[in-house]
């Protein structure tokens, strides 16, 4: 378990994921501007885009002519070098998103999580036919695609190798050789957490911010981890499992086992739970399914006359996920933190200023007194793609452009 | 705020490192062994020793001759290089220890807090007067001083510059100016947690565990964080203050402001005030001086009939501190878990096969089957230790000789 030894590879390596980050969040720019951006040296930034042109991941997208001096040409990632598919398998859907090359989204499709997906078997052929049905819609023949990012939760290293754990879920090992023999395509798995991680350092905040925590708020909830520019994956891959560190000892119970985990507060069903102790006779408590109660509860705020107890549980939850997240800035200190998850586009805006009091006067010191807490810039579903990203990424990897330490993709 | 870019003179500092680690850890080992124990390549392993034994850190202790062969150098750190010495800045002493340039300790003298310590000024002297004690009772002449290391409680890097903040103590800021002008000879200051991260990652188990957690348990607690083998220090050198983070919502008050911290449970005042919920009248809870009383307790629990309330606040004790670090393993996902600090020293032995019981069954998944939980190997004041080391640190990189990043430590 020595540290990695660092190699001149890794150095040339770096530049070229400066560049790409650079071009990918700037969408355009010039190589100039890449001087800018990346700190690199003007011979640099020219030695490794002339590199990524040859290799048919940037183009030049126009040249502009100015008064004096040679045309200008401004760069972008080149979008026809094909296809990339990320799969977020969740708790409540199964969903695959086209991206080309640029990682600009071109269409998904989503399957509803039925119970019969709680053997592996079933789980493995939902994860094939939302491949197949994504590339079908869109049209894309198989030949095209550079790689499937699959995000499985509880994706963990452990001393029997690689496993999938999910403690709530029947489930607790998928055949990865079966779901690579379904995929038949250049194929990375990790797990949710490091696939928001990915997006939110290649495409969000974390160029500009190497200190940076992504909170994921869903069903669950979880926390992605980026130390000095790199996503902290933990011994066994495990890192930023927020969700299931103490709000409150012997507390609510948790699913997982626990009692008093941040997520029995901050996750879907706890915030339903907190309005059900709040009203136990609220229309919203008897609904059936999580997602529409929270999209409800969003309505209901936003509404003319939001009522008391909608209004009491968000405050409610804005105070136990402002005292989670002071933990985190207690623990990580982190420079940033941004909100994603379906949870956080639905009622994050709602809770947002309380949020940044509450981790204002809870976290130590002047620790988060410079502190961003926003929602992320990485909008729709940052997992799938995160995980698109890494696929990407792997397959720079392979074209021997990067260097990348992917422990758990396979 | 870009993440630090690696040159290749970083890569030639990393191996030098390698080998200055391996080297210390072994006390003393081989040219051949170097080569086992970093994976560095002989004809490397051959240069960086020729050039550390040149600059005067490395010395051939002996040699050994075998039946063929040429006879085998055994190497070891240069202890005749000078003196180094770490200061550790506590709520209670001040101790200033004195090294060798092999990090083996010769003397220390401790100077008990006083509350005329509470302002800046006094503190300044009182340290002034520790360093000068410790040469003088080891008769050292100040030009023989490598470095010194001062680790200040509180440290951070905050919008204003460096600054000493510790919200229970009388005073907020010290001028370093007037430190640095006291003290006239090298000098780097840090905070303790930083000071034993360097420590583990030197000479106990670092090396060989690239993610790691030591924690430090004292008047207060706190950890420090390695991650791939780097200290996290966050955005504002505050990472590992998990003494202020959550054990119990709205719970005991913590004399840092906030409510229900894990401190206010494992600190030392917090240890007594458990005692002193179970058994009021008990005689321990009116001794005075809280070392005073952990040791009693530890003689008492070490006593052929314990008595029940001793045993029951170090069981309750190791049931907050096994649920504390077991939110470490969920957010960290450490390789190992160390703990060290007086009250580790003292009651450590005592409540570590309960916390293993309670972290393994409170940690997520099997983010804690492998993990070790073992009382640090490096003994004594481990942050004396390592801010002596990062002062020698600091020597090594103002000689060239290796490259640093201490972004505090002035």
């Amino acid at each position: 378990m020595a540290v990695a030894r660092r190699t001149a590879r890794d150095i040339r390596s770096d530049s070229r994921l400066d560049v790409l980050h650079a071009v990918l969040s700037a969408a355009e720019i010039t190589r100039n501007e890449l001087v800018q951006a990346t700190g690199l040296s003007p011979a640099t930034v020219a030695t490794v885009v002339g590199e990524l042109i040859t290799a048919g991941i940037l183009v030049e997208t126009k040249m502009s002519v100015g008064l004096v001096g040679r045309p200008t040409a401004t760069l972008g990632m080149n979008g026809a070098g094909g296809r990339v598919v990320g799969i977020d398998v969740a708790e409540t859907y199964v969903r695959a998103v086209l991206f080309d090359t640029a990682l600009n989204q071109l269409g998904f499709v989503e399957v509803e999580r039925d119970e019969h997906f709680l053997t592996p078997e079933l789980m493995v052929e939902a994860i094939g036919e939302a491949l197949d049905m994504v590339l079908e819609q869109e049209r894309v023949a198989r030949d095209d695609v550079r790689g499937v990012g699959v995000s499985l939760p509880g994706l963990v290293h452990g001393s029997a190798g690689v496993s999938v754990l999910v403690p709530h879920w029947a489930w607790r090992t998928v055949d990865l050789d079966h779901l690579r023999e379904r995929v038949a395509l250049p194929l990375v798995i990790d797990n949710p957490l490091k696939a928001i991680a990915t997006a939110e350092l290649w495409l969000g905040r974390g160029r500009f911010c190497p200190n940076l925590v992504t909170v994921n708020l869903g069903t669950g909830v979880g926390a992605a981890i980026v130390l000095d520019g790199q996503i902290a994956r933990g011994s066994t891959n495990s890192a930023g499992e927020w969700g299931h560190s103490l709000l409150a000892l012997d507390g609510r119970e948790c699913r997982c086992g626990r009692r008093g985990c941040v997520e029995a507060y901050v996750g879907a069903p706890g915030i339903l739970r907190t309005l059900s102790e709040i009203a136990p006779d609220h229309p919203l408590v008897a609904m059936e399914l999580q997602r529409d109660v929270i999209g409800a509860m969003a309505r209901a705020i936003e509404s003319p006359e939001p009522d008391d107890a909608v209004r009491e549980t968000i405050a409610r939850t804005a105070y136990y996920l402002g005292s989670a997240l002071a933990d985190l800035v207690a623990v990580v200190n982190p420079q940033a933190v941004t909100l994603t998850g379906w949870t956080a586009w639905a009622l994050g805006a709602h809770m947002l200023p309380a949020v940044r009091e509450h981790v204002a006067a809870q976290s130590p010191g002047q620790s988060a007194d410079a502190l961003e807490l926003e929602l992320s810039t990485v909008k729709g579903n940052s997992v799938a793609t995160g995980v698109a990203t890494i696929a990407l990424e792997r397959f720079l990897a392979d074209a021997g452009l990067i260097t990348t330490r992917i422990p758990i993709a396979l």
